[in-house]
């Protein structure tokens, strides 16, 4: 696939935050890179800072080896729809939606596992649009990617891509695994921000509160700042794990609030002993290598890839050469081999 | 008060992380400084960074005009009790603790108000003692003093020391506001944090949430690295204020969790739109600037620093001419005058 240099074409739909910052550095990068944005002034936008803006979405689209699809989650799976029926098959399409079940589910229905590959960069900031984009955004972040059995072949690609384009670390996954992980790493996290501003803003103290916000405090509540209809969209799209997962920690509340109340020191200390390890450093990686035949059984590969990235590594690169394929990675040190 | 320059005498007790970086500002601003910690390599260690550091307690606060006390929570009474009885009554004396009402009536039963000034630096860091201490800690950050009527004189002298030393702001308020306010700014934070690390710590996708870990649940966790002991010694010190702050913020949680469970986005959208307000910029303060008799009502004037503290505001100078005191300061622009 590609131009006549090799380099793969590429199209943007949904250039707000996330989706610009694609555009950005695919364009940064001389990739051959289109945007479209059903917003006009958008459009507009793009094209006077020189971007590749058509006006209609065909236009963006048609020819292209690779689409990534942005814009708001609840309109991914018809955008994805719109897409693979301007696209050809060869067309390799992923997304960046927050959660993952649903559009893999989705796009199962509508037979588009074979080009099809959901993914969630996991990078951004609280502001949003074109004009918030950065080039350098996604560098070091985890770039999720779901793969299905039929679906490794554009996996393939968009793991080369991924890696040395965005300087991103690949993390296959299970939609199902990505969507509990994401309810606990992101998504409970924006309800107790939301809890505490919540609180905050309705209190008969509210204006020494602000005064004298520790960083706890500011710490606490930077992302409820995020526009409330994108965390909105982003909890009810993931609401079973959300309210699975923050039951959890509602019950690692209540024990910490019990051992307040009951004035137990040697409870609390405990607690809160078990709860930093999660914020320990530990960066004893070991690399994994395992090449695969192209023509294997795609279970294995699958397994492997996903083994990956569930168990907290990523992939470093993936190389197809004749007949093989190589991944390269790293894992947790104490992680299954 | 003064040496032959007309320089505050200091003395730091307790030079942990607030207290070495009290010693460490002072000392860079010239002001003739004296510390001294229970721990005797600590001593050890100010001395052979140049600082006067006695082995004895006695020897660290005699002849001194201002101590501050620092050092664990619950040792402060005690402390203070101890170097009230080193000192002469002409010796002010303040501490930095996380909570005042308890201090506050224990400097009252021992009849200390007239000297004592409860005082909490708002600021800090994950790490502890004297090797982590910062001379610009306190730059720009709140500074509460908690004067009482009887405690006017000591409170004049440690605004003008903490606002011309240290430039920090001057947050004059009640111990009882103080401890309710930052139950809900800095306390229950910690224990939203502890919750969410503690879940974390706990679940089976621990390893994965780690290497998922968005923004937000990096900042959601982030004080719950803070050393336990000191955590736990702060939530206990304040425990009716942090339940009873805690008991808002979880009613924001269920009100929230009930939008999340009944997939109402009209209600989701509606509470986050309004808890960010507590986190817009609002930075339209104008001047306050009063004047008082010096052997006036102390009521009014100890109202009226109160009223500029709690009403989110902070004192920016004090000064003693002739037969008044003169105050400036800066409150937010809606609060009443």
């Amino acid at each position: 696939m590609g131009d006549e240099v090799g380099r793969p074409r590429v199209a943007v739909v949904g250039t707000g935050l996330i989706g610009g910052s694609i555009l950005l550095r695919l364009h940064e990068a001389g990739v051959p890179v289109a945007g479209w944005d059903p917003d006009p002034v958008t459009r507009a936008e793009g094209r006077r800072r020189g971007f590749t803006f058509p006006d209609e979405l065909a236009d963006a689209v048609q020819g292209r080896d690779v689409v990534f699809l942005g814009g708001p989650l609840p309109s991914l799976p018809q955008t994805l729809l719109t897409v693979a029926g301007l696209t050809d098959d060869r067309c390799v399409v992923t997304d960046v939606g927050s959660t993952k079940a649903a559009v893999a589910e989705f796009a199962g229905a509508h037979g588009l596992t074979g080009r099809f590959v959901p993914g969630h960069p996991m990078a951004g900031t609280e502001r949003a649009g074109l004009t918030a984009a950065l080039a350098g955004l996604f560098v070091d972040a985890a770039w999720v990617l779901c793969p299905s059995a039929d679906g490794l072949v554009p996996f393939r690609s968009l793991v080369g891509l991924i890696v040395d384009v965005f300087a991103a670390h690949v993390v296959p996954m299970s939609p199902g695994v990505h969507d509990s992980v994401v309810a606990l790493s992101s998504h409970v996290p924006h309800l107790l921000a939301g809890s505490l501003a919540g609180a905050a803003a309705d209190s008969a103290v509210r204006d020494a509160v602000v005064r004298l916000a520790a960083g706890s405090f500011r710490d606490g509540t930077r992302v409820a700042t995020t526009p409330a209809r994108r965390t909105a969209d982003m909890l009810l799209a993931n609401r079973e794990q959300v309210l699975r997962q923050l039951a959890e920690v509602r019950a690692a509340l209540d024990g910490l609030t019990e051992a307040v109340r009951a004035d137990d020191l040697p409870a609390l200390v405990a607690r809160y002993e078990r709860a930093r390890t999660v914020r320990l450093p530990s960066d004893h990686t070991r690399p994994v290598r395992r090449r695969f035949d192209l023509v294997g059984d795609p279970a294995e590969e699958l397994a492997f890839v996903r083994s990956v990235g569930e168990s907290g590594g990523h992939l470093t690169g993936c190389t197809v050469t004749g007949e093989t394929v190589t991944y390269t990675g790293l894992r947790p040190a104490d992680a299954p081999a």
